[in-house]
């Protein structure tokens, strides 16, 4: 499989070591980037063409497929790009940053009459959250009743903004949510705690937010980007009958001076490697079968992308926001989600 | 020490056992109940004289210091009676059931000249919850932020109603937090979760209580009385610089058929059985040392008594409830809580 | 129950605090040791007499019961007059310092006609070696095969003596196991690994020790008292179809800077404090309630004895060394050991 | 990298799968069988060559390295075939069933001047114990004094012999903690607890290894291949300053009924699949290199077929058994083992 890689930023780069040293079955073809020379440089390890722009890109006839991992604001263009041209396209999230472009791409692929659109919400391929999916759909803890989250950061950059917390971060909890619990986010609340001190000054943070579902799920999560201490993301689902709770990361216990230790991870990249490799196996996989990508869909996309913004809104309301997403196409409702 | 107990009902023969088999340095001398029979019956085991009322029983020149563990809405006119009678009493909770005979306590109390009345909330003498406070009040975590709650029981009695989720059960975290983080709760708001089936119809389970203190920190409770696993107290406090969290009960780990478990709790009488125990041992020291008692306070009292009303009123109006607690008066300021 | 000590070392003033402060319904009326002084010192606090010798002691009217904490070797004589006088003996361990001197304690109160001793073994009172005989004993990991032990104490005094690492450390181990398999030690093998360096000359530590039980389990147990990091007792007990894994005290879970962190405990003070406090507890209430003592017997204390012999022997031989216990007199197989 | 796999039963089977579907840059060209049909069916898959016997693979031009996968006896005899023929070989182990076929790879390997062979201990690419090498390694617990082990597995085939607990099963834990202590194994005792009777008749199950190393370290291992409950794995490395020990695989722990659970692995091969996966991943990144192998040597292979033919012996004999390796040729000495 010949993927074409649109930008070539820190995730971009990842992904195309990903595609060239680890999975099997797909090849780095094409790379295009805003930044000529980031993009002739991306392009060298894997002996891939580059491309002035993503149109060309995605027209070439070396690409088979088609991953964005530009700027945020210019997915929509790629991925309806991609779309027009009948090529898969997996797209890093958001799949659009407005709820209007995301639509326009669900038309689009309803339009052309099968899924192509793969968004990169890479939580569902991880080993603890299919382990905990499983547990709920054997009903071995009854009805989920609720579901308390915390995603931790040690630190944040400067240039991470407070609706950040919302859009970027915990935007992966409100995919994964909906998955797990099949079922759809109908409103979003945010409260704001005391604030760290250990922060930039413009940054609110932590933030505790609160979700309900369609079926009356209520979803509390802390988001604290300035935690300092680590990565940590927790998760614990109630149920009528019993709970079920994510994993911490598997780490040698050290004895020593007064105390029993494990390390925390510093960071994302180590918590989620084996869930991105996962992700790119499996849509190469289906892309190499032939099959309708099986991973969140452009519908997920749009859905994650009202949510996350009803966040925002709520943050700077102070009131509970209603998300209104309509029911969800029958297009979508068919498709393989793991 | 000799102890008159008033009210012998279920927890007040078990802190007549506790008083007479554990407790070097107490003696349970006077026994009342509204149920005659039932106070003759309880008396026996320690050689109790019977009273056919509180007020003769506070009367008493056998009766060092009284225990109120009657129906709660008598506790206010037993604990008056006492500090009426300048002895030593301690009150099982709520301290009365509402906040005007609460404040009447405590004034009562103030014009005395001195503490005499100690509520019996038992979780500021568990251990885990010490050395929580240890690791907070040694700066490990820096300044407490947010804390994290769930209290569950395997399941319910019918008498139990939708208010007794805020009145009886988040009281206890209402009143450990309170100490936890010396701070003051001034708002309270409850969230519907779904409800379980696992349940009498009448009762709203679970409920999703939000407080906020004094200083912005931000406490989230899991109330859910119907959890049908077990008796499960979960409490994590997140500050600038890590977190510290409450342990589950030691219990050996069993491996068999494909699994590595740990038996849960079936109900709170073992989880805090070493509580209750430090809780009168220290209770009835200061009272042999001559001191004004240490534990939870009249004001603290009330303080929960407000706090958890104002939950109650939260679940029926569904919004914020301000507490509007004064500031503790410096007459409480120096009391040796633990 | 009023209780006479000999011996007012540490751990005997410790025992003196404990029947003063927390076990109800005994009373120390009489102490005695080697020096005058410091009997005088340790009777203060309970106000009890002072005693020229363990024989006055134990002939005094105002002793119910005695407690033998003085030097080991002087224990044989002290218990033996206890038996003598037909009163009630606990004794720390060891019952006696020679396989002879223990016989004749056994002879004597088999002459008696009934239990008068029990030796201070406290881990048979420790909840979790309790629960793991339960589930032992419910057949849940079915025949046990193995034991993997290790006993760690963060360092030793330059006083303590290869020897000791068998006669005091290793013989909690010896006496719980043979109590929580219900079965006899036929053989002891110490093995020597390489020694830290973190240790007083003199000392071989760590050692590595096996024992094999008449039905066939065979137990390892690591002796190691310079471990440095903390005091440190694990127990796993491997049978037919399963597992039990004794657990470590529960501590409040901490993290900060990069790890998750539980408090190890410093020493074995507080590891088995409640295990003291029942053993006490239990021991007196035999003793009020008119019955024989159910906690470990002079037959327990020969055992332990003679096996904790054996592995001093085994690590001068290097040979494997069988013990030779015969079997357990039926005037001992009755007793209700808890 | 173009690679020819003799031997296509199970494992050989699995290692195509693996080599064909998740290692990048390897493929499976050549597939050779004592049943030729059971090759052709092997090679349907990556589409490769089948071969009449491992000479002929060995020598063809369109394998570049070796993988046997084939019965154990006949070992040697591929290996020795590929390095004359100067081609990569990696062997699953054993290396050869014997010390002296062994050595005989030795010396051809040395005598064709630099490293060929690689032999499958998969271990030291699992996370666990690579995490344990780093601790260890940066003087975290200080020099090493003991390792406590256990090697559980479920169930075991009535092919499974007492002498394959050795062979087989143990041959794992040596080579690993040789490698994780940097140290030789100098001698082996095999102890027999009480059998299960969940077990063939024939078999001698647990065993209970001792081995110790040249620095004078001890290390335990329990061998118990019929413990019904699931397949564990554990190591603790216990050195001057403290200890380490290996996690349990990360699962969601679920809370219901009474109890809190992890489930146990059925069996080995989801334990070390990502020890697999990384094993073949930097063999095959070595040879694409044009680097000697950096995983277990030839000699590694040695030492493990002469120590676990040791502990068989002691098992025969009932006595200590020693190993007399040699000491490590410089040969081997500079090898980049992870």
């Amino acid at each position: 499989m010949r993927i074409g890689v649109i930008g070539a930023g820190w995730i971009g780069r990842e992904h195309i070591r990903r595609l060239t040293d680890v999975i099997v079955g797909a090849r780095v073809t094409a790379v295009t980037d805003i930044d000529a020379e980031r993009a002739a440089e991306a392009a060298r390890y894997p002996g891939a063409a580059v491309h002035a722009d993503g149109a060309s890109l995605v027209a070439s006839e070396d690409v088979d497929a088609v991953l964005v991992t530009s700027w945020g604001p210019t997915h929509a263009e790629h991925v309806l790009n991609a779309v027009a041209a009948g090529k898969p396209v997996f797209c890093e999230k958001p799949l659009a940053t407005t709820p209007e472009d995301c639509l326009k791409i669900v038309e689009a692929e309803r339009a052309h009459g099968g899924r192509l659109v793969q968004v990169g919400f890479m939580r569902r391929f991880d080993q603890g959250y299919r382990q905990m999916k499983e547990v709920i759909d054997a009903g071995r803890i009854g009805t989920p009743l609720m579901v308390h989250c915390a995603h931790r950061n040690a630190s944040s950059v400067e240039a991470y903004t407070s609706d950040m917390a919302a859009l970027d971060t915990a935007v992966h909890e409100i995919d994964v949510l909906r998955w797990l619990l099949d079922d759809e986010i109908v409103s979003a609340q945010v409260i704001v705690p005391r604030s760290t001190t250990r922060k930039h000054a413009h940054l609110t943070d932590p933030q505790f937010m609160l979700f309900e579902t369609a079926r009356g799920v209520r979803i509390d999560l802390e988001v604290f980007v300035n935690c300092r201490y680590g990565y940590d993301i927790q998760c614990e689902t109630v149920g009528e009958d019993g709970l079920v709770r994510l994993p911490d990361p598997a780490a040698v216990g050290v004895r020593t001076a007064g105390a029993h230790s494990t390390a925390i991870l510093p960071d994302w990249t180590g918590r989620f490697a084996d869930a991105f490799d996962t992700e790119f196996r499996e849509w190469v996989a289906d892309l190499a079968a032939g099959r309708a990508p099986t991973g969140p869909s452009a519908w997920d996309g749009y859905a994650a992308t009202v949510i996350s913004g009803a966040a925002v809104e709520s943050r700077a309301s102070g009131r509970v926001v209603t998300t209104d997403i309509p029911k969800r196409p029958d297009f979508y409702a068919a498709d393989g989600r793991p």
